[in-house]
């Protein structure tokens, strides 16, 4: 039996997960690769933090060198986040001629074209399933699964912090900062929770996805966003009359010039009015979920813990069994992931943010006077946008809200219509915004 | 570039969408795989209907053995169902050295062991992510990406006709025999639909996948089963009203015994009420869905087309992909897939039919007078079978429906208990009986 020799560089909550699936379940590990898997280093700063996990004794290390240097370790698991010193030590791994797994998206989504280089130029591979969607295998099921289709789009729930908050305000009638400090309580949140609720998570692992799918190659900072702290209970209880689920989405949506064929690809990240009845508006606390329509498979979806101790190392450990047997390289060499040299077939152009298309909600806070309405609607006329329906509902403290739905536009239009609203005298809070999906 | 050429035995609904998927997508297979893959021949007794596709002059034969006696094809596609010319022709290419991709689960279900020790002394591939689920990739999600879990249950949705009938009786109030002539008005059930509606499909299905989540070897006849054709309007309504929606679910449960290790695995395939809420549930139409429990990755669950042209294509071309790019090769040679050798660490014991536990709901049509609860109570009580709740509605046309809903107990003892129960007098037909989850 072949012995592959794995060091493990961040030992947190996945990296926790991940050696006890390797130390524990090595028997089951054997059966299914054929290959004694055997985790000899973890390197992490924190060496004397109990994680729940009993290592041998010389193990753990603070010292990522140690794995470095160790020329009998073929395999590493890089789960330390950011982009700073964890790079280097990817690329030095890289270099080192070792195969890696990551759950780093962060990492991908903006350096992914400088480790994939690297990583080609020394024969080695890069697993990431656990970098996007915790435990869904999502990576796998883009890019080999459905390898035969045309993505036409995706809707992804990919942040668990963010839908344990809007599942739990929508199910308790809560308000976002006691949920978010509830959330924070349980563990669902980080104590500067910015890089979840403000989406950049999220933006992150659909650049991932969308590299995927489209061949798409940008700066996940160029993704439009919106976070999810200026939702509130009113919102959800517009959105339940109406019919809709709030969730923070991940959209990449190819929309079809005037012949039909595919025109352009539009990106974002938005809180969006989800229609009930769509498996994904049913999605509550820390899951992910991924819909994905392709043009052959038609609307498929995927479900499962975005997060977590297990649920994640399942990926992490199903990605280092894949490197094991042969299939991850197969997979790298075939996918050609971030080679400006890769061809997909289907050189999409990604649409500017203001021409991102949608149905979008407005909820306007206003003066309860005469008049009010009649300033709004013209500023939306004014911006070419055309509304489906509006409700206005009882003042509370002089202040009404309004709420607009609106029908197809685009982001440009909306925002600027946004802008003007906000300028108005009776507006008395920024505008609130999000999409319609369903 | 590696040039593959191809055979196709079949031409029916999902031999066509494979046509159409090698024929018109040749250049996106060619850039997510770097191999030129040419359909050179398809066979199908039917040369002459339209299939909408147009084929080059010669590429449709009457005789496989146009395929067969090609060296130049490496790769055959078996799309026809059955089991018996069927075996024959899957055992012909094999032996002539040629990788399968095929969709016939019946054929896998009944002779996987003979068909894959043939693919292994001649040193091929079998794949099958089409045989269960149609497009949704299940069979790659259980044995790759969820590789690291020890698999704690199934619970899927794997039969399109049922789920069709099954879904459009809760929705529109219709019953069963109306519900089928629509449904194959519509095409979504056959003209002889036995095999889907008495759960004969479903159990082959979940014999496939309880091998590859648990190392079982089982007739696929031997799991229990029961068929939709007995399911009501009346079931319909008694189970909204206690919050539940009516599933044909294949199941497989670990259960746990007195220590909390693993003890048995039950098998079944029974028409279930599911709580509303769980994503399976809001399962409808001909969709398919799998709801996974690993010991690691927690709840997943898997959502897509079962059939259908293209989303089956799309499952039955990602197996040729991967065969071409070597993938399957590996994954064949390491999942040892129905060899009597196979170890999977898991080493469980299937429960006897009889020895099956679960929470059932029965659906008893009695006589409308004195003493008839006390009667089937009394058949309960002696059976050793708790009552969880107990509903009985007015009268229509002397017949009561009375709902009893069981607590945990056996399929022996409620086999036993419905048929002392449909030996009374005061039983007017035979009594209805489901399982219940969630």
């Amino acid at each position: 039996m072949k012995t592959i020799k794995v060091g493990l560089v961040g030992f947190g909550t996945i990296g926790t997960g991940v050696a006890k699936l390797l130390l524990l379940e090595k028997e089951r590990i054997a059966l299914r690769t054929g290959c004694d898997v055997q985790l000899v280093k973890i390197a992490d700063l924190d060496t004397t933090r109990d994680r729940g996990i009993q290592l041998p004794e010389g193990m753990l290390t603070a010292d990522y060198h140690e794995i470095l240097n160790d020329p009998e370790i073929s395999l590493v698991v890089q789960l330390v986040g950011g982009t700073g010193i964890e790079r280097t030590i990817m690329l030095e791994m890289i270099n080192a001629g070792k195969n890696i797994v990551t759950a780093n998206k962060a990492l991908l989504a903006t350096f992914g074209e400088e480790i994939f280089e690297a990583a080609r130029k020394n024969g080695v591979s890069v697993a990431f399933e656990a970098a996007v969607g915790g435990g869904i295998p999502i990576i796998a099921a883009i890019s080999e699964s459905l390898a035969a289709n045309e993505i036409e789009s995706i809707h992804a729930i990919l942040n668990g912090t963010c839908n344990f908050i809007l599942s739990n305000m929508e199910e308790n009638g809560s308000d976002y900062a006691e949920t978010l400090k509830e959330a924070q309580r349980l563990g669902f949140a980080e104590a500067n929770p910015a890089m979840d609720v403000e989406g950049s998570d999220t933006a992150q692992k659909l650049a991932i996805l969308s590299h995927i799918a489209f061949g798409t190659r940008l700066d996940w900072k160029d993704i439009p966003k919106d976070g999810i702290e200026t939702v509130s209970g009113i919102d959800f209880r517009f959105a339940s009359m109406l019919g809709y689920s709030i969730k923070l989405l991940a959209i990449a949506n190819r929309t079809k010039g005037a012949n039909g064929v595919a025109d352009k690809l539009e990106l974002s990240v938005c809180p969006t009015l989800v229609k009930k009845g769509l498996p994904i508006a049913a999605v509550s606390g820390a899951y992910n979920a991924v819909s994905v329509v392709g043009d052959a498979v038609e609307h498929s979806f995927y479900y499962g813990k975005g997060a977590g101790e297990l649920p994640t190392a399942s990926a992490v450990v199903a990605d280092v069994m894949d490197t094991v047997v042969g299939r991850t390289k197969i997979t790298f060499d075939t996918l050609n992931l971030w080679n400006p040299e890769r061809k997909t077939g289907e050189n999409i152009e990604i649409a500017q943010a203001a021409d991102v298309t949608g149905h979008y909600y407005l909820r306007v806070m206003v003066e309860d006077r005469v008049g009010v309405v009649a300033e709004l609607t013209q500023i939306l006329a004014s911006a070419g946008i055309s509304i489906s329906s509006c409700v206005q509902v009882a003042a509370e403290d002089n202040m009404v809200p309004l709420i607009i739905m609106t029908h197809e536009t685009t982001e440009g239009a909306v925002l600027n219509a946004i802008q003007a609203m906000n300028g108005l005298e009776c507006v008395k809070s920024e505008t609130v915004r999000m999409r319609i999906y369903g």
